[in-house]
Protein backbone atom coordinates (compact mmCIF):
# COMPACT_ATOMS: atom_id res chain seq x y z
CA UNK A 1 0.00 0.00 0.00
CA UNK A 2 1.31 3.63 -0.57
CA UNK A 3 1.38 6.49 1.62
CA UNK A 4 -1.55 8.37 1.98
CA UNK A 5 -1.42 11.94 0.36
CA UNK A 6 -1.56 14.54 3.89
CA UNK A 7 -3.82 17.39 2.44
CA UNK A 8 -3.23 20.47 4.92
CA UNK A 9 -6.08 22.80 4.25
CA UNK A 10 -7.44 25.88 6.42
CA UNK A 11 -11.25 25.61 7.08
CA UNK A 12 -11.12 29.36 5.62
CA UNK A 13 -9.45 28.66 2.80
CA UNK A 14 -11.14 28.82 -0.65
CA UNK A 15 -8.29 27.40 -2.74
CA UNK A 16 -8.94 24.08 0.15
CA UNK A 17 -12.79 24.32 -0.55
CA UNK A 18 -12.22 23.86 -4.59
CA UNK A 19 -8.98 21.43 -4.11
CA UNK A 20 -11.52 18.97 -1.33
CA UNK A 21 -13.85 18.26 -4.02
CA UNK A 22 -11.01 17.01 -6.27
CA UNK A 23 -8.49 15.54 -3.94
CA UNK A 24 -10.21 11.90 -3.56
CA UNK A 25 -10.46 11.35 -7.71
CA UNK A 26 -6.32 12.56 -7.41
CA UNK A 27 -5.37 9.95 -4.64
CA UNK A 28 -7.54 6.89 -6.39
CA UNK A 29 -5.71 7.98 -10.03
CA UNK A 30 -2.40 7.52 -7.83
CA UNK A 31 -3.87 4.26 -5.79
CA UNK A 32 -3.75 6.32 -2.08
CA UNK A 33 -5.74 7.33 0.30
CA UNK A 34 -6.56 11.03 1.52
CA UNK A 35 -4.84 12.17 5.19
CA UNK A 36 -7.07 15.25 5.86
CA UNK A 37 -5.18 17.88 8.67
CA UNK A 38 -6.83 20.62 9.25
CA UNK A 39 -4.63 23.40 10.25
CA UNK A 40 -4.77 27.47 11.03
CA UNK A 41 -3.42 29.34 8.79
CA UNK A 42 -2.59 32.65 11.37
CA UNK A 43 0.95 31.20 12.84
CA UNK A 44 2.10 30.48 9.73
CA UNK A 45 1.48 34.03 7.91
CA UNK A 46 2.73 35.77 11.56
CA UNK A 47 5.70 33.82 10.44
CA UNK A 48 5.76 35.10 7.12
CA UNK A 49 4.79 38.33 8.05
CA UNK A 50 2.11 38.01 5.95
CA UNK A 51 -1.79 38.90 5.91
CA UNK A 52 -4.92 36.89 4.42
CA UNK A 53 -4.81 37.20 0.72
CA UNK A 54 -8.02 39.21 0.37
CA UNK A 55 -6.12 42.00 2.52
CA UNK A 56 -3.28 42.11 0.45
CA UNK A 57 -3.24 45.15 -2.07
CA UNK A 58 -3.74 44.77 -5.50
CA UNK A 59 -3.52 40.53 -5.17
CA UNK A 60 -6.59 40.59 -2.87
CA UNK A 61 -8.57 42.05 -6.31
CA UNK A 62 -7.38 39.14 -8.36
CA UNK A 63 -7.66 36.25 -5.73
CA UNK A 64 -11.68 37.17 -5.03
CA UNK A 65 -11.78 37.42 -8.78
CA UNK A 66 -10.03 33.88 -9.08
CA UNK A 67 -11.77 31.62 -5.97
CA UNK A 68 -15.78 32.09 -8.55
CA UNK A 69 -13.60 32.07 -11.56
CA UNK A 70 -11.25 28.42 -10.63
CA UNK A 71 -14.99 27.43 -9.34
CA UNK A 72 -16.47 28.03 -12.46
CA UNK A 73 -14.02 26.83 -14.68
CA UNK A 74 -14.01 23.15 -12.70
CA UNK A 75 -17.64 23.04 -12.22
CA UNK A 76 -17.68 23.44 -8.71
CA UNK A 77 -20.76 25.40 -6.73
CA UNK A 78 -19.14 28.34 -5.07
CA UNK A 79 -21.01 31.85 -2.97
CA UNK A 80 -18.19 33.70 -1.95
CA UNK A 81 -19.05 33.92 2.14
CA UNK A 82 -20.47 37.19 3.13
CA UNK A 83 -18.11 37.22 6.07
CA UNK A 84 -14.25 35.94 4.87
CA UNK A 85 -11.70 35.08 6.25
CA UNK A 86 -13.26 33.40 9.46
CA UNK A 87 -11.83 31.61 12.70
CA UNK A 88 -11.93 28.07 12.36
CA UNK A 89 -10.83 26.83 15.02
CA UNK A 90 -13.64 24.81 16.22
CA UNK A 91 -13.98 23.13 12.54
CA UNK A 92 -10.36 21.88 12.92
CA UNK A 93 -10.33 20.98 16.18
CA UNK A 94 -13.38 18.66 15.63
CA UNK A 95 -12.10 17.40 12.23
CA UNK A 96 -9.24 16.08 14.67
CA UNK A 97 -11.77 14.55 17.38
CA UNK A 98 -13.43 12.68 14.11
CA UNK A 99 -9.66 11.16 13.19
CA UNK A 100 -9.67 9.53 16.54
CA UNK A 101 -12.38 7.37 15.07
CA UNK A 102 -12.12 7.45 11.42
CA UNK A 103 -10.07 8.88 8.68
CA UNK A 104 -12.40 8.50 6.20
CA UNK A 105 -15.31 10.02 8.84
CA UNK A 106 -13.30 12.90 9.42
CA UNK A 107 -12.82 13.40 5.64
CA UNK A 108 -16.24 13.32 4.80
CA UNK A 109 -16.90 15.47 7.69
CA UNK A 110 -14.09 17.69 6.55
CA UNK A 111 -15.49 17.72 2.85
CA UNK A 112 -18.83 19.17 4.00
CA UNK A 113 -17.88 21.46 5.88
CA UNK A 114 -15.83 23.56 3.68
CA UNK A 115 -18.74 23.46 1.09
CA UNK A 116 -21.24 24.46 3.69
CA UNK A 117 -19.07 27.84 4.08
CA UNK A 118 -18.15 27.91 0.49
CA UNK A 119 -21.34 26.80 -1.33
CA UNK A 120 -24.45 26.98 1.03
CA UNK A 121 -23.56 30.30 3.04
CA UNK A 122 -23.79 28.48 6.28
CA UNK A 123 -22.12 29.90 9.25
CA UNK A 124 -18.92 27.17 10.10
CA UNK A 125 -18.12 28.86 13.42
CA UNK A 126 -21.48 27.52 14.80
CA UNK A 127 -20.78 24.56 16.31
CA UNK A 128 -24.68 23.58 15.88
CA UNK A 129 -24.07 23.36 12.51
CA UNK A 130 -20.86 21.46 12.85
CA UNK A 131 -23.15 19.01 14.80
CA UNK A 132 -25.41 18.92 12.15
CA UNK A 133 -22.42 17.57 9.65
CA UNK A 134 -21.06 15.31 11.36
CA UNK A 135 -24.33 13.16 12.21
CA UNK A 136 -24.98 13.42 8.20
CA UNK A 137 -21.69 11.81 7.78
CA UNK A 138 -22.55 8.98 10.73
CA UNK A 139 -21.09 10.35 13.45
CA UNK A 140 -21.74 11.76 17.25
CA UNK A 141 -22.28 15.27 16.78
CA UNK A 142 -22.58 15.58 20.30
CA UNK A 143 -19.60 13.15 21.00
CA UNK A 144 -17.94 15.59 19.28
CA UNK A 145 -18.28 19.30 20.55
CA UNK A 146 -17.80 17.46 23.89
CA UNK A 147 -14.61 16.17 22.08
CA UNK A 148 -13.03 19.34 20.45
CA UNK A 149 -13.31 20.83 24.44
CA UNK A 150 -10.74 18.97 25.36
CA UNK A 151 -7.63 19.44 26.20
CA UNK A 152 -6.24 16.33 23.86
CA UNK A 153 -8.11 17.97 21.30
CA UNK A 154 -6.82 21.32 21.61
CA UNK A 155 -3.38 20.31 22.39
CA UNK A 156 -3.77 17.82 19.02
CA UNK A 157 -4.53 20.80 16.32
CA UNK A 158 -1.31 23.08 18.24
CA UNK A 159 1.12 20.16 17.86
CA UNK A 160 -0.65 19.42 14.02
CA UNK A 161 0.15 22.97 13.16
CA UNK A 162 3.36 22.88 14.78
CA UNK A 163 4.93 19.57 12.94
CA UNK A 164 2.89 21.10 9.44
CA UNK A 165 5.52 24.20 9.70
CA UNK A 166 8.13 22.06 10.25
CA UNK A 167 7.30 20.22 7.61
CA UNK A 168 7.10 23.76 5.11
CA UNK A 169 3.88 24.32 4.80
CA UNK A 170 2.79 27.92 4.46
CA UNK A 171 -0.45 27.88 2.83
CA UNK A 172 -3.53 26.13 1.99
CA UNK A 173 -4.40 23.90 0.42
CA UNK A 174 -0.56 22.14 0.89
CA UNK A 175 -0.24 18.28 -0.12
CA UNK A 176 2.35 16.17 0.49
CA UNK A 177 2.65 12.72 -1.56
CA UNK A 178 5.73 10.80 0.20
CA UNK A 179 7.55 13.84 1.32
CA UNK A 180 7.49 15.34 -1.57
CA UNK A 181 5.23 18.70 -0.82
CA UNK A 182 2.96 21.11 -3.12
CA UNK A 183 1.09 24.37 -2.52
CA UNK A 184 -2.22 24.83 -4.26
CA UNK A 185 -5.15 23.96 -5.64
CA UNK A 186 -3.48 24.59 -9.21
CA UNK A 187 -0.56 22.19 -8.82
CA UNK A 188 -3.04 19.04 -8.99
CA UNK A 189 -1.15 18.31 -12.56
CA UNK A 190 2.23 18.83 -11.02
CA UNK A 191 1.50 16.30 -7.93
CA UNK A 192 0.29 14.07 -11.69
CA UNK A 193 3.91 14.52 -13.31
CA UNK A 194 6.00 13.85 -10.24
CA UNK A 195 4.66 10.81 -9.29
CA UNK A 196 4.84 9.81 -12.47
CA UNK A 197 8.44 10.40 -12.53
CA UNK A 198 8.54 9.15 -9.11
CA UNK A 199 7.37 5.69 -8.81
CA UNK A 200 6.55 4.33 -5.26
CA UNK B 1 -7.82 37.46 -36.03
CA UNK B 2 -7.77 36.99 -32.26
CA UNK B 3 -5.86 38.93 -29.86
CA UNK B 4 -2.43 38.56 -28.70
CA UNK B 5 -2.27 36.99 -25.27
CA UNK B 6 -0.06 39.60 -22.88
CA UNK B 7 2.29 37.94 -21.27
CA UNK B 8 4.09 40.44 -18.40
CA UNK B 9 7.38 39.32 -16.95
CA UNK B 10 9.84 39.93 -14.82
CA UNK B 11 13.50 38.85 -16.18
CA UNK B 12 14.35 37.55 -12.68
CA UNK B 13 11.16 35.48 -12.19
CA UNK B 14 12.04 31.54 -12.58
CA UNK B 15 7.98 31.41 -13.57
CA UNK B 16 8.38 33.54 -16.23
CA UNK B 17 11.42 31.52 -17.64
CA UNK B 18 9.60 28.40 -17.37
CA UNK B 19 6.14 29.41 -18.77
CA UNK B 20 8.57 31.49 -21.52
CA UNK B 21 9.37 27.98 -22.67
CA UNK B 22 5.73 26.95 -23.05
CA UNK B 23 3.45 30.14 -23.79
CA UNK B 24 4.31 30.02 -27.61
CA UNK B 25 3.27 26.92 -28.00
CA UNK B 26 -0.04 27.76 -25.53
CA UNK B 27 -0.63 30.85 -28.14
CA UNK B 28 -0.39 28.40 -31.11
CA UNK B 29 -2.84 26.15 -29.58
CA UNK B 30 -5.48 28.91 -29.10
CA UNK B 31 -4.95 30.49 -32.26
CA UNK B 32 -2.92 33.67 -30.97
CA UNK B 33 0.22 35.82 -31.40
CA UNK B 34 2.30 36.71 -27.79
CA UNK B 35 2.59 40.07 -27.17
CA UNK B 36 6.01 40.19 -24.64
CA UNK B 37 5.85 43.24 -22.41
CA UNK B 38 8.48 42.88 -19.41
CA UNK B 39 7.82 44.63 -16.47
CA UNK B 40 9.78 45.22 -13.03
CA UNK B 41 8.26 43.64 -9.78
CA UNK B 42 9.90 46.26 -7.42
CA UNK B 43 7.32 48.66 -8.01
CA UNK B 44 4.51 46.04 -7.35
CA UNK B 45 5.97 44.38 -4.14
CA UNK B 46 6.20 47.80 -2.68
CA UNK B 47 2.29 48.44 -3.40
CA UNK B 48 1.60 44.94 -1.84
CA UNK B 49 3.76 45.46 1.31
CA UNK B 50 5.63 42.48 -0.22
CA UNK B 51 9.06 41.03 -0.52
CA UNK B 52 11.10 39.10 -3.22
CA UNK B 53 9.64 35.48 -3.19
CA UNK B 54 12.91 33.97 -1.74
CA UNK B 55 13.36 35.95 0.73
CA UNK B 56 9.59 35.39 2.55
CA UNK B 57 10.31 32.80 5.54
CA UNK B 58 8.99 29.16 4.88
CA UNK B 59 7.54 30.20 1.56
CA UNK B 60 11.30 31.10 0.34
CA UNK B 61 12.55 27.92 1.04
CA UNK B 62 9.49 25.93 -1.23
CA UNK B 63 9.95 28.25 -4.13
CA UNK B 64 13.99 27.56 -4.16
CA UNK B 65 13.07 23.81 -4.26
CA UNK B 66 9.96 24.16 -6.35
CA UNK B 67 12.37 26.07 -9.58
CA UNK B 68 14.36 23.44 -9.80
CA UNK B 69 11.51 20.79 -9.62
CA UNK B 70 8.51 22.43 -11.78
CA UNK B 71 11.59 22.16 -14.43
CA UNK B 72 12.72 19.09 -14.60
CA UNK B 73 8.67 18.15 -14.31
CA UNK B 74 8.43 20.07 -17.69
CA UNK B 75 11.76 19.01 -18.69
CA UNK B 76 13.13 22.40 -18.92
CA UNK B 77 16.62 23.00 -18.46
CA UNK B 78 17.06 25.02 -15.36
CA UNK B 79 20.57 25.88 -12.95
CA UNK B 80 19.48 28.55 -9.76
CA UNK B 81 21.49 31.43 -10.74
CA UNK B 82 24.06 32.47 -8.22
CA UNK B 83 22.94 35.76 -7.92
CA UNK B 84 19.25 35.78 -7.74
CA UNK B 85 17.13 38.23 -7.86
CA UNK B 86 18.98 40.64 -9.59
CA UNK B 87 18.11 44.18 -11.07
CA UNK B 88 16.50 43.80 -14.73
CA UNK B 89 15.84 47.20 -16.13
CA UNK B 90 18.52 47.04 -18.73
CA UNK B 91 16.78 43.61 -20.05
CA UNK B 92 13.68 44.42 -19.84
CA UNK B 93 13.84 48.33 -21.52
CA UNK B 94 15.68 46.60 -24.57
CA UNK B 95 13.18 44.28 -24.81
CA UNK B 96 10.59 47.54 -25.16
CA UNK B 97 13.49 48.67 -27.77
CA UNK B 98 13.18 46.05 -29.63
CA UNK B 99 9.12 45.83 -29.97
CA UNK B 100 9.59 49.16 -31.82
CA UNK B 101 10.80 46.99 -34.77
CA UNK B 102 9.42 43.94 -34.37
CA UNK B 103 7.05 41.67 -31.57
CA UNK B 104 8.66 38.44 -32.74
CA UNK B 105 11.89 39.50 -32.37
CA UNK B 106 11.22 41.21 -29.00
CA UNK B 107 9.86 37.77 -28.00
CA UNK B 108 12.75 35.95 -29.31
CA UNK B 109 15.28 37.95 -27.25
CA UNK B 110 13.28 37.93 -24.49
CA UNK B 111 13.37 33.93 -24.24
CA UNK B 112 17.15 33.48 -24.75
CA UNK B 113 17.50 36.17 -22.37
CA UNK B 114 15.58 34.62 -19.79
CA UNK B 115 17.29 31.17 -20.65
CA UNK B 116 21.24 33.18 -20.11
CA UNK B 117 20.29 33.80 -17.07
CA UNK B 118 18.42 30.78 -16.39
CA UNK B 119 20.01 27.65 -17.62
CA UNK B 120 23.42 29.22 -18.83
CA UNK B 121 24.38 31.11 -16.06
CA UNK B 122 25.16 34.45 -17.85
CA UNK B 123 25.13 37.79 -16.14
CA UNK B 124 21.79 39.71 -17.55
CA UNK B 125 22.78 42.92 -16.12
CA UNK B 126 25.88 42.80 -18.24
CA UNK B 127 24.93 45.28 -21.33
CA UNK B 128 27.21 43.05 -23.81
CA UNK B 129 25.18 39.75 -22.84
CA UNK B 130 22.42 41.68 -24.13
CA UNK B 131 23.95 43.06 -27.25
CA UNK B 132 25.04 39.44 -28.46
CA UNK B 133 21.91 37.88 -27.52
CA UNK B 134 20.46 40.46 -29.74
CA UNK B 135 22.54 40.00 -32.27
CA UNK B 136 21.78 36.48 -32.39
CA UNK B 137 18.07 36.99 -32.79
CA UNK B 138 18.87 39.08 -35.94
CA UNK B 139 18.81 42.33 -34.32
CA UNK B 140 21.11 45.09 -33.87
CA UNK B 141 22.82 44.95 -30.49
CA UNK B 142 24.90 47.84 -30.53
CA UNK B 143 21.71 50.15 -31.75
CA UNK B 144 19.16 48.36 -28.94
CA UNK B 145 22.24 49.47 -26.47
CA UNK B 146 22.20 52.96 -27.58
CA UNK B 147 18.20 53.08 -27.60
CA UNK B 148 18.17 51.89 -23.79
CA UNK B 149 19.48 55.02 -23.07
CA UNK B 150 17.09 57.03 -24.59
CA UNK B 151 14.24 58.90 -22.49
CA UNK B 152 11.67 57.63 -24.53
CA UNK B 153 12.59 54.01 -24.25
CA UNK B 154 13.02 54.52 -20.34
CA UNK B 155 9.76 56.35 -20.07
CA UNK B 156 8.21 53.12 -21.77
CA UNK B 157 8.81 50.57 -19.50
CA UNK B 158 7.69 53.22 -16.37
CA UNK B 159 4.62 53.56 -18.64
CA UNK B 160 4.39 50.18 -19.09
CA UNK B 161 4.84 49.12 -15.24
CA UNK B 162 2.12 51.37 -14.42
CA UNK B 163 -0.27 49.90 -17.38
CA UNK B 164 0.41 46.48 -15.88
CA UNK B 165 -0.46 47.73 -12.09
CA UNK B 166 -3.69 49.97 -13.71
CA UNK B 167 -4.78 46.23 -15.47
CA UNK B 168 -4.44 43.89 -11.93
CA UNK B 169 -0.90 42.60 -12.49
CA UNK B 170 1.81 41.67 -9.10
CA UNK B 171 3.02 39.03 -10.01
CA UNK B 172 5.13 37.22 -12.44
CA UNK B 173 4.31 35.54 -14.84
CA UNK B 174 1.12 37.26 -15.34
CA UNK B 175 -1.11 36.51 -18.87
CA UNK B 176 -3.85 38.29 -20.06
CA UNK B 177 -6.03 36.29 -22.65
CA UNK B 178 -8.06 39.22 -23.75
CA UNK B 179 -8.67 40.58 -20.48
CA UNK B 180 -8.79 38.06 -18.49
CA UNK B 181 -5.95 38.14 -16.48
CA UNK B 182 -3.75 34.51 -14.74
CA UNK B 183 -1.31 34.89 -12.59
CA UNK B 184 1.47 31.98 -12.52
CA UNK B 185 3.43 29.37 -14.63
CA UNK B 186 0.78 26.84 -12.76
CA UNK B 187 -2.32 28.67 -14.47
CA UNK B 188 -1.63 27.42 -17.97
CA UNK B 189 -4.68 24.66 -17.80
CA UNK B 190 -6.59 27.68 -16.29
CA UNK B 191 -6.27 29.55 -19.47
CA UNK B 192 -7.05 26.05 -21.90
CA UNK B 193 -10.70 26.06 -19.85
CA UNK B 194 -11.11 29.79 -19.90
CA UNK B 195 -10.35 29.74 -23.63
CA UNK B 196 -12.64 26.65 -24.34
CA UNK B 197 -15.71 28.74 -22.21
CA UNK B 198 -15.31 31.73 -23.59
CA UNK B 199 -15.04 31.45 -27.46
CA UNK B 200 -14.05 35.08 -29.24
Amino acid sequence: MQKPLDFYFDFSSPYAYLASTQIDALAAELGRQVNWYPILLGPMFKAMGSAPLVDIPLKGDYARHDFARSARLFGIDYVHPAEFPIATVAAARATWYLQGQSMVQAGDFAKKVLEAYFARQLDIRDTDVLATVADSVGADGQAMLAGIQTDAIKDQLKQAVSTAMERGVFGSPFIFIDNEGFWGFDRFPHIRMWAAANPA
